[in-house]
């Protein structure tokens, strides 16, 4: 893809979390490359599985779990299965109850982000799901990986 | 979801073009409503579906293909499988050889959005995949249904 | 594809249950064709979107879901986005608590079909899922619907 | 999921051929476990990865494609995101210009198999996706992973 950002992205030094993912051949679309859906898949499974290996996300016995009220992605470089990708992630702003990440998505060993994105988290819970203030512990473990 | 956005979304009025998209079980994730990636899977369909509807992408005999660099969506009200969803289309910005897309997603019948994003695709054409500046009838075709 | 199965697949009025489905960009793979694994996410929306329709399964109050224990399918033509496309559904047996499914997947107003399937749910309850004999309502429905 | 099969799923010992992947989140469905459709995907990915690592499958310089022509699973435990699972590759038959692989999913460092499946490509060469009988060097490496 040869449209450049305008802005140069976020370097490998500004995400202190990272998370390895291997592609699958159904990530390519017609165009032999990676489609721009898949990147969201990605963020969804750094955020989440950075929640669930701190001890924060509890699938099963937890009491608050992450709704996505927003996203965005920029494009700058092809990725296409079979290799893998290495995504960045940083925590850009912490709420009362909402988050706010960022993610670099590399290929693996890559100096330069193909893509990066955000993506924000409202936590909430009970089952009518309403939002609620983030626990002392969530925002301990959060602000250890504020974006650099 | 009960995180409303600041300012109230697009209204149906503003979407010249529309398609409707049938829901499947797996759009549906852990938490029982469709999953965040999964609405840009739509904005895709919908975008790509108009332009072959309208004559503009040939995936077989055409010169040209759009190349997603950047999108985002704004999440409101959620969604789940077996509910349909319809998607409302607006041209929001013709650039030389980009386009910028509005999109809405509504579950099917509903007045207000669900969700709102936007897509900008650049055209790019030959094997090496070079921006290339819109064919005349490619601008017309896209005026005609540029955002309200 | 030119590899046709040896017997011929089921006709349309083999399948007394039919869903149309709308196909997605991504759908498509490298090959430009639907992807094999996608069929299998028809087979599941068109069997859970049977049973949701006819008032069996709820995913909300409900006390039994259906875990797929076994599937298959053959495939005969390619299909592509944007096309929809109709998948036919009957009942091949019921047994004390699985029930397997006969599909076929139909190009919209197509007389034959482009892959035929099967899919067999066990239906269990409760926090532990354990298979449970069918209620006698499920019996009913099920049988309504069954190969012909 | 208590439904076990009637015959005891092949050993790991039988897969001459491994593949590791990662989980994402969206992989788990409604029910919280990977939804069964995705473990179509990973046999097109171990299948594809293998063909292309062993420099079989060439995809922007090769003379031919795997087509599915048929394929099949049955299950035996759950598994769920973030869980990594690793895939074994058997080739079960080779044919003139087909090949039927055996496929085994295991959850990473588990001695059983939690599903097992097959998977029939036909190679086809040209724009017309004629079926073509396997070159020599094909016949040599898909016999080198022959099913034990």
């Amino acid at each position: 893809m040869d449209a450049m950002p305008a802005t140069p992205f976020r370097p490998r030094s500004s995400y202190p979390a990272w998370t390895t993912i291997t592609t699958r051949w159904h990530d390519n679309d017609h165009y032999g490359h990676v489609n721009n859906v898949v990147y969201y898949s990605w963020f969804d499974t750094a955020v989440n599985g950075w929640l669930i290996a701190n001890g924060l996300l509890d699938l099963h016995d937890g009491d608050r779990i992450g709704l996505v009220v927003a996203s965005g992605c920029d494009y700058a470089a092809a990725l296409a299965f079979p290799q893998a990708v290495e995504i960045g992630v940083a925590v850009a702003r912490i709420g009362t109850s909402s988050v706010t990440y960022h993610l670099g998505v590399f290929a693996e060993g890559a100096e330069d982000a193909a893509a990066q994105g955000h993506f924000t988290h409202v936590y909430v819970t009970g089952a009518e799901r309403k939002a609620a203030p983030l626990p002392e512990a969530w925002r301990t473990a959060l602000s250890a990986i504020a974006a650099r």
